[in-house]
């Protein structure tokens, strides 16, 4: 049966990520593609980002030297993108589906955005699975407005304190935040939300032992590295990280919890970046977050 | 009161069209920038088109060797872009509120969208007070779905059949038409719409002839254009007008009409561009096109 | 058995042209890709045409109101991609085999190139089964050199004399070219090869007369067009024609000739272009094809 | 003792024009960059222009099927740029010079640009050889403000004014304007000034008429072509020529004149370019210009 | 009478800096926009930074969490783009004007260039009312050459060295340079100029020691930055820093001086840009440099 | 003799690198480009580097300030762009020949690619003539397939294999490597080839170790930069170094060694870049590899 609900939103992607993709029901990971930009305030074209992130994700070496894994060996399957309406509720109900159902059917989903947004489905879709779910979300901006524009409830401003709304602030940790408003910060003083500003080694300690024992929704925006090395994002940030440091936190994200529940890569926009450098980082970290679930799997077998 | 109704949905330019704008209590002519793209299905940034608009018309020369006039001796008002909401039902009323408010204080409201659902609430603005107003519209698609994508009604593809929706069949004219469905198609015969498809003299002929006597409303997607020579647009369609051409026909209209109600230029899309050659058409076009409504009224005096 | 040969060269695509693929059993046109530049001596790229043809081709309308066809109803397969050897002796064998392969089966086979070599493979393969063939090129250049550079037999720049080479001089006719070198000159003088040069009304009528009751393989290069609307390509020339003008012309061939048996459009280059205009040329060009031999098939039927 | 004058002022280039360069000593026709774009007022850059038209010029074929000539036969030395000083009078006074010198040894000067400012020195370095010199001018703008802006009297918007001050309204003439300022078209009635609006086949007629029995010096500023062929100038001024227009006029103007004293091609913007195409273009007007030439003294010998 | 000067000289802005202006006269800074690289030697643009600047800045978060300090509650009056003249003295005159205007209103100015010689009216405006000023200047390059190119007293090359003229060796401090020529090598060490080469920390201790009870004129080039990560500059120099480390010693001059007289962020380049990325930099960077200067004052009130 | 050869096979560059040339009899160091990029399975584009690292080559200062010299005190003599081949073991045959021919008459051959294949005809060049040499390669990818793609045995992808078959696995070190296949991990482990896997101090102590009193030839592969700094590369790969750490480790190489034998830099892409910052760094590099040979030589001597 879970096929067809699946079948029912996506449409078909004949070159997958990686240049292969496993049967569905064999796999583990279920790669889903949102090209989602519909609520961007500043800069659209997240839309155009999983089709390049598949392009040129089959020119990287799948061979991780570290783990001793192939990437190729993975049971991955990309199902291709989810069928897109405009209204934001509605898109968020059908990803809250989709992801739902790959979750109960015992799979890891992990979603290419498409805007920040998409997060919400993605999280409330895993969340209904798993209770005690934890979301760690890596971005430069807090995305903690309660409205933006004005009487816009959801859009990629807001997003943060959605999640909020659904799983409560002691079950949201943010890292690497370095652009907010004061009305964000006063909401995040308020609630008490753990929010951890920038950055160096000590976000990572304390990561790891806020991650200690829980399962991870995880979502990293891709604007959370340096623009000045990942042009292609909707809202450049000045200040970030570089991909080696974004990639050890991912690392110690993963490997410090007691599971991954699913993950988002968001925000990338091929439109304004150069050389795809953006969407080669996403591609990446995509295949090394696989490699690393795999290896955390692996390794407690 | 007017200036209340129209500087609450407003927000400023300080660079206008042209490099100056009138008083609004002074002008004859109201420009107002839209840059809503929403509902885009294909290449989203016709957001941009408005400011890009201007900058680049600032270097156009304002003066009409043929008509004897200059530009900047007219009194056209450059009030700004409305500011957005993503609902494009909400723009849409806002749009006709801010337009009827202009029509009412006997001014001539010219849109620079934005996607081509503008034009509804353009046509809408406009149609309160000029119960015969006759909604000419160059385009290259028909833009007569239903529904697109899936239950969506209200979108750039069906803003056609919106405005036939609102002012009935026999007072909405599409020419230079080169793309449609074969369900536009049958919804076009059915209705007995007047269609002129592409191109040459004889649309001309025929246009003039329909406009003969009639207040017009005239809204031109700037994919009327050939995408080789005007690459700027949301959806590109091979085989359309030289600018020559394209300015030839607006003449024929505002010069055949009994006078020019509204006006709207959209679908400029600065992201794909080059060169901003399109943003340099449009601004082009809505200059001859005020000179040429001004040229109209001073020979009738 | 058909099937086979086709499965082992072809890698599948990432979504096929028009947004859907027939099976390839029932399909009367055959899609084929060819992403190949390896010979290209200046501005390499057109490897990238394939996918951005495809990518394009999904947001054009399919109907065509004056041939009253739509393409979705169509039987074409998008067989996807031929995979690539750089030797262009090697490649040049692969398109023979597959393409005759699509011959033998009935079908009408279409290349999308990649650089204007594949041209010499598509006519071998459709060769073998139609003896009285006739080749029509259309090209801004006569591509009738011996050797390009020193020493190198089997180049775009050479591909016009190797199919002279194979078919003889009395079945190729160039048509639109506008650039050659003196040698060329002198061995189309020597040779009388049919080259029609640059254009207007008369050469369609010459075409007309020189493809009646010929059985043809039509060969576009995109740089046919004038290299101010269609500067994606390998070898830009000033002077083309508009796409209007192109459009009749194959509109001419295609109904003028006693029939169809293979057809290519080559020489796109995405890296080189604006807005994806010269794919969407070609995307539209492609369609159109497909529908004026349908079109031709259905009134003779 | 030329050569000095010459070499003092010259930095050699990359890549001659049209892949080779004849000895200076025996050359009929001199090339001569001049990369200066100092008083550029809205978009600056054609100081790339001549790199980039060598450039693009190498991969042209040289045979000119109509004249029967071979570019590669033709005696032209490409001499490199000029050395650039930002001040817009000794920049002059430099051109003037090196022009002089090419004339006085007997061969034909072609300048590339660089801004329109350059055309200044052109004419006066000719002019001191060529008494009876008429200046045609091919360009989208008049040229003729007095000061632009405000008390700058050497720019590329006043330098047809400055040509006026040089040769006298009756040795100059216009052609293809289609933006100009009141002032200017007051200017131009005041002093009987020729010129010839956009165009069409009267604009050949008349310009024939005009050089007729006359030495000429043509300046093609590169925004006569339209635009959305040509979108790399400086200032894009919509409603142009297309190429085959332009090669016509050019034509018209060689081949009816009694001689061509000298040449330049001005305001190609490779930053705004696409594909390079406005330097193709260039390019091939260079090569034609000059076969023409060649042509027209060939059949008078 | 300040405003009429001011007024005088100035073209009003598409969009205040971030989004906002206070009053002029209610303003503590006053931000002005230098749109001029007449004297740039390699690749002109940066009279594209300043409404790139202002675009991109309306998008940024404006508070400040570690100081915790909001933007937008500064007084901070953005008066628009100096009106420009080729003639770089003449320039340099408007600037010294109107800045020492801004000065004597009791103002802080930024100066957003346009290329680095703006520095020189800059340095000279504020140096009248405060004559203790010393000067710092962040940058890749000593722009030390006495002329540049040959004759040429006043360009980007040699402003550093005129700003000595003005103020003497003692009061210049130069940081993070990394590319000089032999010659201003020769001049820094015949007249003992403080330039601090690249770079690291001990820069950091450096400046503050030279900073201390200074008040401080402060000019940021932004091709202090690796052009890897701000490739949008004039002259790119492999090398520089990374934008943490550039405010960190913006952060350092700032608050270990005895106050901050005047600012200029120059040669921002947005023709070789990507993404903007080096427009948000400059935008973020002016930003934080205002709120340190508020922070400092604060704190000392 | 030698002269011959070298003309023979070379195409003049009348602007070379660093803005001049001093004659080959003369030179020390022989700068030679190999615009060759047939084999690029992913990004063609690295036949344009030659020029364009020529271009931005001009703009660089030349002095060195911490080794004391000046780049323009150098014997350098740049010999223009090698003739191209597309088959690949010609053109290895070619390089060989030349690069032999420069080794020979006792002067240092530096390479600027082009695709990395082509290092495989400059250490057979150099080693007919160095029979201990190492070769030192810098390189994101190792480079060691046994056929690339199946079949080839001479590509981008599998150089390092073919230089290992040339010199044998103790003659190769390869370092920085961050990307390959199981198939090539497993090789290395069985040939016992020395790779140093990414990266910091450790690499350069190691380095440093393995290069000690060895005559070495250098390639560095421009792609062991971090995409997101160096864009314009064939095959980006995320994690690499920067500038600053590329700059010391090639440092470390040369002041290490016995002797530099040979260099290339290579897989510069001009075509997806940003700026011109990947040539901008080939040329930076260029220039400082020979000041540090130089330098090396000067303390020895």
């Amino acid at each position: 049966m879970s096929r067809e609900v699946i079948e029912f939103y996506l449409s078909p992607c004949q070159r997958p990520f990686g240049g292969f993709s496993r049967e569905y029901e064999k796999a583990k990971y279920v790669l889903l593609g949102v090209p989602y930009d519909s609520t961007s305030s500043y800069r659209p074209g997240t839309r155009f980002a999983p089709p390049k992130i598949r392009e040129v994700s089959g020119e990287l070496e799948t061979f991780d030297v570290d783990l001793g894994l192939d990437y190729d060996d993975l049971m991955v399957s990309d199902v291709g993108d989810l069928s897109i309406v405009h209204d934001v509720r509605k898109l968020t109900e059908r990803i809250r589906r989709v992801v739902g159902r790959i979750v109960l059917d015992g799979k890891v989903p992990i979603i290419m955005g498409g805007e920040h947004t998409v997060t919400l489905g993605g999280v409330q879709g895993v969340e209904e699975a798993r209770s005690d779910l934890l979301c760690v979300v890596l971005d430069a901006h807090a995305d903690m407005r309660d409205e933006y524009p004005t009487g816009e409830k959801f859009t990629h401003a807001t997003v943060g304190r959605r999640i909020v709304d659904v799983l409560g602030a002691e079950r949201v940790v943010m890292a690497c935040v370095r652009a907010l408003s004061r009305e964000e910060h006063e909401y995040i003083v308020a609630n008490d939300l753990r929010v951890l500003y920038m950055c160096g080694r000590d976000v990572s300690l304390e990561l790891r032992e806020l991650v200690r024992g829980r399962e991870v929704y995880l979502s990293v925006d891709m604007d959370v590295l340096d623009p000045g090395i990942a042009p292609g994002v909707g809202n450049p940030e000045p200040g970030g990280l570089s991909f080696q440091e974004l990639l050890r936190l991912v690392g110690d994200v993963i490997l410090g919890s007691s599971g991954i529940a699913g993950v988002d890569v968001v925000e990338v926009n091929p439109l304004f970046d150069c050389g795809d450098v953006t969407s080669v980082y996403a591609a990446k970290l995509i295949m090394e977050l696989i490699l690393y679930v795999e290896s955390r799997r692996s390794s407690r077998a």
